[in-house]
């Protein structure tokens, strides 16, 4: 454009919402810090189990004055004191927990990451969590039922009305990572044989509508989804207009059984705020919203960012540190494993290395730089599948196109490595053969990350698996062994 | 529970809404197979032109029958044909693309990833693309601006009307990563003295209200945000509620110079579908929605996990070898530097090497896992730097925890990998003497690890860089290079 564009209001920026939360955990950190009533805790012996931390605080926090922080806490979103409490070391949460208003504790549970949820579920009685809970819907007692012990969600059930009840069951009985686990049960239905106008009379009933309310559902008398009617088509119309008239016949829904996953891709895709839930039949059983797609979104990232550094599970950042260290031992020990057999590739090769000491100071970069090319294949082709792009009709060309690039690459940084070496072992008598041998196993070690990247992903995908689970260690292993096996092989050759 | 939930419905579900999709991609891949005009284009020269190729395939498609394609073209939504076109070679791509109806071109060409968006551009005429670009709204025209050639922008531009120009002007003013970049200007309005009544009349002279309204905009004279007014307030209260009444004035709105990252966190954080976006003063000029939000999410995902493995930018899957491969290398050449530079210290134990060559063997071991374990701890750390919660006040507490977790590895990884050793060189004179030299350098190489994987990010994030970009490389070099200096060292002076 040749107009020139001039920035407007370009002054310093209020403070968003997110800084409010965090200052609200800094007022918090400082009026902690030094309480006496925490001097208190940290003397009493046993400070590490929690249900008895959790009866200490409860008993001793009368005794104090918490105005200052009541007041702090007082007008934060569930969602910012969750976010105070992750936060925040074990004992100065549990007492923050304690000052929240009873009434919110359900809702800040629902808010918690699943480690610092364990943790503060640990601090609470039966009896505090029944009350914590039963304030919750039973699409939400659902989502906190495999974490809560098994007589609470009894005793919460039991408290419910049938239809919640029934709901409960429903919303437990689907698997995790199911549209039905993750659907809500908040509905509103409507005639398709009524006018707008009745509709709207209807809606003026309510003391609130769902949040997340951008339609109403249109069923038959059976509860068969019919259609939906955004508020957009209510509001547009004319109040004497039908239902019938107006709605929207084919718009997106999802079967309960449905991934998760999946429906929150077409929520992305198609810019949903909500849709509808229907048994196989077609009858009507719940919605899904944004905010749903949202978390879905996030905790897929999340896991997969997790996954990759081999942590099986989000940590609590105050954990204990044997706690935390557990969490990272498989993906420790599986990868020793894999050292120990490169180490092994190495040895059946020590012959050749005492002859030619310089092939253990470059062995490591012919393994290093395949292993960081192999990981580019890997991780392009993981999210060319995680997108659907992938089919058999174009996966030859993927990797005919990723075997070009290896070899490309391989070409180039196999020269330069090669003449490296050369140059850096010029005034040996072996400096020309170890700049070829160099270049040669680079060549090769590059095509076969390449290979292996590929590979393993679409075989994990072929079988059912999730395409990156485990993949990393296994290209590592390849890379590693295969690396020190064809440049020490290749070696042996020519110095004999 | 006590009460078994049993399942209900386990019925094998319909397909969803993106396996239509895939489906969509599969036929298209059928009809364009063995095409008698694919087999034309492939026969000419230079298909690498995409503006030649594009005007090569416009002047063929009408001698060819493609109703089968159109077909299946036609049915699809924006952002499933731009699916398709992400998965098709680039010659059958542009055939895709000159088939999609022409009133779509602008909406598939916003839902495109930048490479391809790029491709496609880059094979139209400036006429073809200002009839694009014209019917989109000016925040979506802003959005492509940066990938169209000027003189396109400018000429859309000038056919704008006076107030959407000054929009397309204000959207192109805001850096990349603000809320003024992403947010629209589909505002409603209304003033805070009238009745839902009058509200309820002035919706209904809309054709159809903006997508994702949940709320209109409650401003004064001067255009100065008073509130909002969702559509569930209005639609609960009756109409003869004044709007001052029944608004909410306390609601959250954005800055137009926020991060858009942190409003995004936001949206997910209190469940929003749409807000207010502001200037400094207080005038409302646009609004983000929560369809922003969740690209913004899925975005900055995606930019962790490519920029993780070293790939500059997103790649197209058909983008020549040539491309794929420059978009490879800086992270190649940069890992190629720190193996060499690895690869210099182990140059100056090759003394030590020559005498005890099972050292070779093993150092790779004392590498790898000290970087494995530190790129654990650097895992959490970004993390929770991500989400706010390590401040001054608990970094310490983290460091000593992160350090902690690493004498712990250090321990217990260390002395199964001495005790591996030991065993593996029991035959030997100096088989203890190695087991030890082993754990050891495993336990000062995994706090070195623990250590690294800590201040990288954080000194990054103190610097007001992104603790994520170049971390690992940072990270990967010191643990092999340390790595093999402790080792090789400590064996120095055992085995002098």
């Amino acid at each position: 454009m040749n107009a020139p564009l001039e920035p407007i209001d370009l002054e310093p920026q209020a403070p968003s919402d997110h800084e409010a939360a965090q200052n609200a955990l800094e007022r918090v950190q400082d009026l902690l810090r030094d309480h006496p009533m925490l001097e208190v805790l940290a003397d009493r012996e046993d400070p590490r189990d929690q249900a008895q931390l959790g009866e200490s605080i409860e008993q001793l926090i009368p005794n104090y004055d918490f105005s200052a922080l009541r007041e702090t806490l007082d007008p934060l979103h569930p969602a910012d004191v969750a976010f105070v409490l992750e936060a925040l070391p074990r004992t100065e949460r549990l007492v923050v927990f304690e000052l929240v208003k009873a009434s919110l504790d359900g809702d800040v549970l629902l808010e918690l990451s699943e480690p610092v949820r364990e943790s503060v579920i640990a601090s609470m009685d039966t009896e505090e969590l029944v009350e914590a809970v039963e304030t919750l819907d039973a699409d939400e007692i659902a989502d906190l039922a495999p974490d809560l012990p098994p007589e609470v969600v009894e005793e919460v059930s039991e408290g419910l009305d049938p239809e919640e009840r029934e709901q409960l069951r429903t919303a437990m009985s689907y698997p995790d990572d199911s549209v039905g686990a993750r659907m809500d049960f908040e509905l509103i239905t409507v005639r398709e044989d009524v006018s707008l106008e009745v509709v709207l009379r209807y809606l003026r009933r309510f003391d609130k509508l769902p949040d997340h309310t951008d339609k109403v559902f249109v069923v038959d008398r059976e509860d068969n989804l019919r259609g939906t009617l955004s508020l957009d088509r209510l509001l547009v119309n004319e109040p004497e207009v039908m239902v019938e008239d107006v709605m929207a016949r084919d718009g997106i829904s999802f079967n309960a059984l449905d991934d998760a996953g999946e429906a929150a891709k077409a929520f992305q895709r198609y810019d949903l705020v909500s849709a509808p839930v229907v048994a196989p039949g077609g009858r009507l059983i719940g919605r899904l919203t944004v905010a749903d797609a949202v978390d879905v979104i996030q905790e897929e990232g999340d896991a997969d960012l997790l996954s990759q550094a081999g942590l099986r599970e989000d940590e609590d950042l105050f954990a204990s540190v044997w706690a935390s260290a557990k969490n990272r031992w498989m993906w420790l020990g599986l990868n020793l494993c894999t050292a120990f057999f490169a180490s092994r590739v190495i040895g059946a090769f020590e012959g050749t290395i005492s002859k030619v000491v310089a092939l253990a100071a470059l062995m490591p970069i012919v393994a290093g730089i395949a292993g960081n090319s192999g990981n580019q294949t890997m991780t392009l082709v993981i999210r060319s599948l995680a997108l659907g792009q992938t089919n058999a009709s174009n996966a030859r060309r993927l990797i005919v196109k990723e075997l070009g690039i290896a070899a490309t690459n391989g070409l180039v940084w196999g020269t330069i490595a090669g003449l490296f070496a050369w140059w850096l072992y010029n005034d040996t008598p072996y400096g020309l053969k170890l700049g070829f041998t160099m270049m040669l196993a680079m060549m090769l070690n590059l095509l076969l990350g390449a290979l292996v990247g590929m590979a393993v992903p679409l075989v994990l995908q072929r079988f059912g698996r999730d395409p990156a689970l485990g993949s990393s260690v296994l290209l590592t292993f390849s890379t590693d062994s295969m690396g020190f096996f064809i440049f020490l092989g290749l070696a042996t050759i020519f110095f004999r």
